[in-house]
């Protein structure tokens, strides 16, 4: 059976040996493709994802396409922070903005708990439409607190994330206040999307590898470990995801991941030493690698296989998310390759 | 004496016992200086650094204010590129910007040889004028052919250095043909720095931590290594620097570096075992502790020189370059704080 029950993705993230070699990728669906660019409209995500038919639609599109064995909802990181009125929007070629950063102890009270049900109901519905569809797992997700607070904090997309530091630094009861609110928003985000049938759950970091590791310890994982450890009991694998985390790769398994995913900064293998034996992995293909065509692309491919060796935990994936201007036909010869693959017949 | 013969920075390069803990700032000169908004004026720094006077003006300043061990030649890495006529500015809030990007081989044309005298006449004059006023060593530099090659070919700044890597890739040998170019260049400015009074040299190469170390390794490290040969007969210590450059360090020493430079996100002590024995180390302290005040940048600034042990080869800096919305008294501070610091008694 191809059903979720059988899945290669599910096995691998288990530690277990999947039926094949489990891939996916990071924003695979999204402006790479044709067909997601002829339906999806000029309107922010935010307002795309209100409509759980078409974000359904675009979940399943790079399914298709393929035959990834996982699809991911398409929904963003910024959800429940918008659904409870912070006043935030995603803009098209920048990302997203708040018009009034969070800056002051009185900015907590535009932090309110989220009410899964009342303020985001499309999000569990877009989950129940895809997995009537999907002969695949869904994989639910949420903005790690520390990432989502970066957004509010400087007010939008950062190179050096001063202002975020800033305050960690200098106010770190604030901005662990606010952590601790924002960990809150994706237990309810990543429970509600279960519940209606996601079968594992990513949490997005992505810019704590901005963080030395020691701020790392002490002012962030804390906040994604309750993320982590709240969800455990929903019994789904939890994957921890960020870039430039290099040096926080121990630290972000040890939140309770059960699969670290890796950017293409760290040779896989390297990797592997850094987190406790039985964590699978996630990664670990340079996205921008997709843009010099199929030969570099499989060459870089068997390299992060070879990496990979004997072990069962790894799901392929890109390092971060598929690059608008990548060649959709590139990526489906990268997902047959990795397919035709041999699955590992040992190791951890 | 105080002059750059009893230098504790060129001792430290050395992994000699300095006279005190030599400290200077990366991007020292700049923004965060109202001195120097008062005088810079409005033009592109590829004007600015036309006037020896000025320039030199703006090296001197932040010796004034913070007793830094170094000055280091207010300049650009796209002068030469510049100065032989490609067609690139320095756009303020932007970065470098090539207007016609590199993209064929037909572009090779437009990166002749730098001649320093004929081209940069302004950079030596500015160098010599500089060595008649230090007490402290000039530090002379250059960009690393790959971090000019990436603004040359992405046409700007980037986050993910696609085109670059798509022709790392897809087209190996005119990337490598325009990196040697890049790295003649690079010999010839510092060379005639050198020549004209400059104590030591650092290549920055601040990109090429976006680099898979494979990618690095067959691709960028054998250029960088031509320049770092060709400068070894100067007799100056050669610094090596990059950001996000974790997984390189140990690659960036072997270009022939005498001093690797460390970024903020790998703790100091786990660079040190990064790089082979004997190899001092540059930095390390997050710019954006700045701006949390003067407690928190005390607190990390004892963390980085605790990490470094009792290791003399040490010169403190920051991980990266000051932002410019640094506060120039946390900066003085915190020269004073690491000056007052006893210096290690023994150690490689």
């Amino acid at each position: 059976m191809n059903g979720p029950e059988a899945s290669p993705f599910l096995a691998a993230c288990r530690g277990e040996r999947p039926s094949r070699r489990p891939l996916w990728f990071m924003r695979q669906a999204g402006r790479s493709l044709p067909e997601y660019r002829a339906i999806r409209g000029t309107g922010s995500i935010l307002q795309a994802v209100k409509d759980p038919a078409l974000a359904a639609e675009i979940t399943l599109q790079p399914i298709r396409r393929y035959g990834t064995d996982a699809a991911i909802l398409y929904s963003d990181i910024m959800v429940p922070i918008a659904a409870v009125g912070f006043g935030v929007d995603i803009k098209a070629g920048v990302g997203p903005v708040a018009e009034v950063p969070f800056r002051t102890r009185a900015d907590l009270d535009r932090v309110r708990p989220l009410d899964a049900e009342g303020d985001t109901p499309y999000v569990a519905e877009t989950v129940r439409l895809l997995v009537r569809e999907l002969q695949v797992p869904l994989i639910g997700f949420a903005g790690a607190p520390f990432t989502v607070a970066s957004y509010l904090i400087e007010g939008g997309p950062s190179r050096t994330y001063t202002r975020t530091k800033a305050m960690m630094l200098g106010d770190p009861q604030l901005f662990a206040d606010l952590l601790a609110r924002l960990a809150d928003h994706a237990i309810t985000s990543l429970r509600a999307q279960v519940a209606a049938g996601a079968r594992a759950v990513q949490v997005f970091d992505s810019w704590a590898g901005a963080l030395h590791p020691a701020h790392y310890e002490r002012h962030v994982l804390p906040h994604s470990r309750a993320v982590f450890d709240a969800v455990a009991e929903l019994g789904v694998p939890r994957i921890h995801f960020g870039v430039t985390t290099g040096e926080l790769l121990g630290l972000m398994a040890s939140a309770g991941a059960d699969v670290v995913g890796v950017d293409w900064l760290v040779p896989l293998d390297a990797a592997r030493a850094r987190v406790p034996a039985g964590t699978a992995l996630q990664g670990n293909l340079d996205p921008a690698v997709i843009l010099a065509g199929w030969d570099a692309t499989r060459a870089e491919a068997a390299d992060v296989l070879a990496r990979n060796g004997d072990h069962v935990g790894h799901i392929f994936n890109l390092g971060h998310g598929v690059l608008p201007e990548s060649d959709p036909d590139v990526l489906a010869r990268l997902a047959e390759f990795v397919h035709a693959q041999p699955v590992p017949e040992a190791g951890p």
